[in-house]
């Protein structure tokens, strides 16, 4: 394997990622799940170093992640909690970032609401000549990149737990089942799938999954389809991603009622049995138990990956912190 | 003194304890309680662990104390916070902690409002075979172990600070004052002081400790008794525990007033005289001045082992983390 | 220069503070500066102290300050959040403060929007014979000395980055500009800019600049006008420092609005004309745009100090935790 080198200070969409990137990251991460495995799982790689958390739309789950992944390589974590914050006082958001990189921040996690705004911050950071890296930890209805980079390494570790690689992908068959249409989770994971030469299908209900959305996606290796059932989808599929339901949607008229989405889309046991039988499931997390995945499937450990996701997740995210941060992959 | 080993993965009640176990609590918890002497107060035991604390009930002072215990020990803390959490999505409280779980915790310390959540907790923990250790951190009206034991080790360490031990308090008469009924605090305390041979007096109005509440603590070896005033518990006791009276009683009619109850129930310099000279007054904190306890025996340093029960905390809270974590008693 | 020796235990107002004891923070916040420019910037000052941060009034921005601080000292911090906490269940400000000295804390830094608040619970800590250090990080309309502090650093190191020092001062023009009556970062400001032989120019609408104001400062070294209007104020400044308007004293009837505030007082690119040509200006932040400053006049990196105080608050509060802590200036 050609010894590629990281070149990349921010990781703020996959749109451009190349396939050596990609690998990059996977053996990255695999190393990094080794060392989470021992007794001691603390690395000194970030001793020193200051990573900002700017989670300005809330997040447990990914902020604990992510503070996670800092502490294991020892890098000291400022969290930015909206709530209490200057931004009630008429700050933007840039001067709140210059204010962090003021304090010596090395990188900044960043989720927003509104889609763009790591970028900016990001653009930023260059304008005045800074080395800050900036992680979009989630934009609105754009991007969540190191969600999609952890789904990859999930799936790539479930085909060779030794040596997870993109061209485990090539040809699999993979469906993502859900609110396509406002999902960042689902459009990051395009890219990357699609890049690594997997045939995706998508399944929705029309009203959350225009046909246009194709469009973007077009150029990409592998190959893309549509369905407004779900079981063209499932059918033969290697692996399931469900993604989450916001319960907002049913204000917007844009779905019935979740016992109807359930009957329409949700994951069972009986509808498992058109896929393959190694089939795995997976899920962004938090599951809407009895919504997107019933009780039974989700809670059968030898096909569901969502736990497998949350450590993979802690994996990635320091892979990505640890390449953001100058290292090179091993 | 017997090499007596400790088994217990889980910290849920203090029902089922042995002396054995209290004793070597108290033996590991005074020898932490001297490495808080020291000017460099931390330990390396627990080093790259993680600790999460998941406090579905907000509690800055519980929170802190085992946040600081766990850092102390030179462990990782993960604190969730229930307000910008994913339960407010619709996960299940089983499904948050197998998430963390799933990011590497080694222990997990439970608050919740509702009894029961920290077995249960335990309980999927178990199922799926992980060596995670669950700390019960106040459930419900039920339990509340670490606080118990931190009130045991500052009773024991007052008689004897060389060396705390469980047959200090064989026969000394220990009152327990206020809403006994409603109160986890108490609870924890009848095992943990009976079990030690105290000789046990409950004080409240007859609404807040019903005579079927002793059923349940018949078999121990020390005895219990219930008053309807205060004078009998006070006479000639060793130890006043009092109890922190909820504002919300008044609005369910248990209580006339704050001020009845302080007239009634209050620990005043006057009644104190009724007790032994060497008494000492004890409360789980936060205190409402002027209703369980008069400012003048609160500010009272001589006699108030308030403070030293802060204290004692984080001692025993080490000394737990350290157990559950696979340490040996000293 | 005498090697004086640092005696203060408590931070808590300006009002008393001699040259040699601003010289010893101005010398060791250079000190800490450097180490900030280190790759690992971190120092095991205080390895094993425990600072806790008691922001009664919430403060993103300064609580961030003093947490990264203490962590780069490599000291613990505990962070005592006022919405879920004990405050709320009726325990009082100095029972919080003593809880958190039960738990061994070494430093208290203090915010309360009262003012005396820190100073009693530097009395209480006095009283019961402790060591613990208190730090007044804002109290009321009273003082906020380390922010008085980064500013003098910054002023100072503006003008001899190799040594910065109070002598600098002698003779400068400064002009405070805006709310002066309900500034605490203006109050503080005043005593070591007076100190040092600053001529400090105040200017602000009358409201929020009464004439008897001047009195308590009268005896200090420096000289001190007050102006009704901005431009005697500006004319010929080495510095301008701008205070936050708080949106508040509108609804207060002290202003008209903030376009005619901006009208009257705002920094401008013209108004600056006025200044000596390297003028600089500062902000404690968090800037209202277009109120205080111009945007103009903020993004313009070569006149703006205001993310070069944020990086000094760091060193500075590095210093004052240092020097409280029984270090000796270097």
């Amino acid at each position: 394997m050609a010894t590629t080198e990281w070149n990349r200070r921010h990781i703020l969409s996959l749109e451009d990622f190349t396939l050596a990137e990609y690998d990059i990251i996977l053996r990255t991460a695999a190393s990094f799940r080794e060392v989470l495995t021992r007794r001691t799982r603390k690395v000194p790689t970030l001793q020193g170093r200051l990573i900002t958390n700017m989670f300005f739309e809330p997040s447990t789950r990914t902020r604990s992640s992510f503070e996670l992944a800092a502490k294991r390589l020892s890098a000291d974590v400022l969290n930015f909690a909206p709530g209490t914050s200057s931004l009630t006082k008429g700050e933007t958001i840039l001067d709140t970032a210059k204010t962090y990189l003021a304090m010596g921040t090395d990188m900044m996690v960043v989720r927003h609401k509104q889609a763009g705004v790591p970028q900016a911050i990001a653009r930023e950071m260059e304008r005045l000549g800074t080395h800050v890296g900036v992680l979009n930890a989630g934009d609105g209805l754009h991007a969540h990149p190191s969600q999609a980079l952890l789904d990859l390494f999930t799936i790539c570790q479930y085909f060779d737990p030794d040596s997870p690689r993109t061209e485990l992908l090539k040809g699999k068959k993979i469906a993502i089942v859900g609110d396509i249409v406002h999902s960042r989770v689902a459009r990051s994971n395009l890219w990357s799938l699609m890049a690594s030469g997997a045939e995706v299908h998508l399944a929705a209900p029309p009203t959350l999954i225009p046909k246009q959305f194709l469009e973007a996606f077009r150029s990409n290796s592998g190959s893309l389809s549509i369905h407004w059932q779900i079981e063209p989808a499932l059918d033969n599929a290697d692996i399931v991603m469900t993604l989450r339901l916001q319960k907002e949607r049913m204000g917007e008229h844009l779905l019935p009622s979740l016992r109807e989405y359930h009957q329409g889309f949700g994951i069972t046991r009986d509808r498992l049995a058109l896929c393959q039988s190694h089939v795995r499931i997976m899920h962004p997390g938090p599951v809407n138990r009895g919504v997107e995945l019933s009780s039974e499937v989700m809670d059968d450990e030898r096909i569901s990956l969502v736990q497998a996701q949350v450590t993979s997740g802690l994996a990635v995210r320091m892979a990505l912190l640890y390449l953001m941060g100058g290292g090179k992959g091993p």
